[in-house]
């Protein structure tokens, strides 16, 4: 790497910060890693990761920190962290952002960019990553990998809010970044319909797992849970589409196959029900119902599915 | 009570069989009970009932039977079992039914009687019975009674088929049963139009008791749960509807002031889940759901919450 390779930061070292910080500092990149409650352990003993694709890989030493403002500046800022803290992250992320920064939102969910946006210094380009992966954390700085990998990118709001060129060649920077990694990544022209086409996955598959108590195999094995699912991605395809973003029929049968040939896997949303964490409703729920239903379009069986879940996680905590 | 008081048996001694069986010995009738495994129990120590509304009785001793074989010939016979086991019940009530007998499915769900009727003697009535009480069984022989009480009466099948005036006559024989055992009863006109009424509260209450694991109480507490519970209604009425049974849309109003009025209950479908019984999904769900698919009408909340239930039921046992 030459000097001027940018700098990237990891705000959150879950699962996901976890992996994809890892993927890019072996690549060779200057990665920089926020931790909380982790940070002794991952100062001490490095990062692990136990892969499905990539074998056993350890990072050690680790630039890891436990304060922002130890951090040096970050030209690429790769947030991992629960987007219902997204608001309270923003101090952070101005602190530790370079001048014309790009900040990447690697969350579930519709406009979960929305209001953190308005809370960032204008300068900073920020922008929609959405994972498709199979990854959770097995302990401090041990992060499991067990399917998949690829990130699609997708500006969102900045000073290239009117320079579609601009918005491309910053995109592709980034997706650039995942390639040299061995990570698959796509520019995509649009944020909102990249995070629509996720929710079809996320919308059953986190749910589901949280009132079913369990993983993706043994509902996909079901003949009843499947069909739900179907149904459910089938309405997220309609509620996409009137809110204007055209997601072909066959991408609903494409998930399913992806999810067939997957080992059994525990969506995050699983693990903060176990964890009694809150659930990201707002963002994989609420906000996408709440556009459809602005566009005048009804999601019933999503809707169903919200409530009931709306119920379980304030009993839960 | 005269000696030609009819003769009532009961077929499954459960809370509902045995809370109804009571208040009618009580009130003078000659009552006869079938048990299975608390035959002993209940032959020993009898059957206690305790009532937030009448109070704590105990009926002793109790003309019990283990076996169908030793009963004598009733005039009416009030089934109390599952709904799930009625095609093998068939040889035990064409057992004990008098000539001309007739027979009541105190049960939920839809066309409960149609598998049974075909298994039955041609010259018994069948009667479907929707109960409006909150009971459940708290040891063998005890039965607890929590609310409400009403039975609704309609007739189904049998020699009175053809003659509307024997089919009310017999309706309303029945219902003064239970008016003199302090027993609200109403003779219904259509027993499929009855089971639609009552669908409307068992299937967002049985199904929701079991997904969210709890009772009536938290369910109308908390404000996304209540929502559901009211779409959930509102599907059945349209149901109900194009199948071509009206229901008031006053109707879900009052269903959720009852609701709003009890004690918290667990329904049945709770009880039987936990101790990893069938669910009574075909009746509740699964048939009123085919029933409207037939009529042009889908119910996208209720077949969502039919397939997870479903899920959940098959995992379960």
């Amino acid at each position: 790497m030459t000097a001027q390779s940018p700098r990237i930061g990891i705000i959150g070292t879950g699962a996901i910060g976890g992996f994809y910080g890892l993927m890019l500092a072996r690549a060779g990149f200057d990665v920089h890693f926020l931790l909380r409650s982790e940070y002794a352990a991952v100062a001490e003993h490095g990062l692990h990761l136990n892969s499905t694709v990539h074998g056993k890989l350890h990072l050690h030493p680790v630039q890891a920190y436990a304060q922002a403002a130890d951090m040096p500046a970050c030209d690429w800022l790769l947030v991992g962290t629960k987007s219902t803290g997204n608001v309270e992250l923003a101090p952070t992320l101005a602190q530790v952002a370079a001048p014309g920064a790009k900040v990447v939102l690697l969350q579930n969910g519709l406009d979960v960019e929305d209001s953190l946006r308005e809370h960032l210094p204008s300068s900073l380009h920020l922008l929609g990553g959405l994972c498709y992966i199979g990854v959770h954390r097995s302990g401090p700085g041990v992060v499991e990998h067990q399917a998949l990998g690829r990130v699609n990118l997708g500006y969102h709001s900045g000073t290239a809010a009117n320079d579609e060129a601009q918005q491309k060649a910053i995109v592709e920077e980034g997706a650039a970044l995942f390639h040299q990694a061995g990570i698959e990544s796509q520019a995509m022209a649009n944020v909102h319909q990249a995070r629509w086409h996720k929710l079809v996955w996320n919308v059953p598959f986190n749910g589901l797992s949280v009132l079913l108590g369990t993983g993706t195999s043994a509902m996909m094995a079901d003949e009843s849970s499947r069909e739900l699912i179907q149904a459910l991605m089938t309405e997220v395809v309609k509620g996409a589409h009137a809110c204007g973003h055209e997601i072909p029929g066959s991408y609903v049968e494409q998930m399913l196959t992806m999810t067939d040939t997957m080992a059994d896997y525990l969506p995050s949303m699983y693990h903060d029900h176990v964890h009694k964490r809150p659930l990201e409703l707002a963002a994989i729920y609420a906000r996408p119902l709440a556009a459809a239903k602005a566009a005048g379009c009804e999601l019933p069986r999503m809707q169903a599915l919200y409530q009931a879940l709306s119920f379980i996680d304030r009993r839960n905590r």
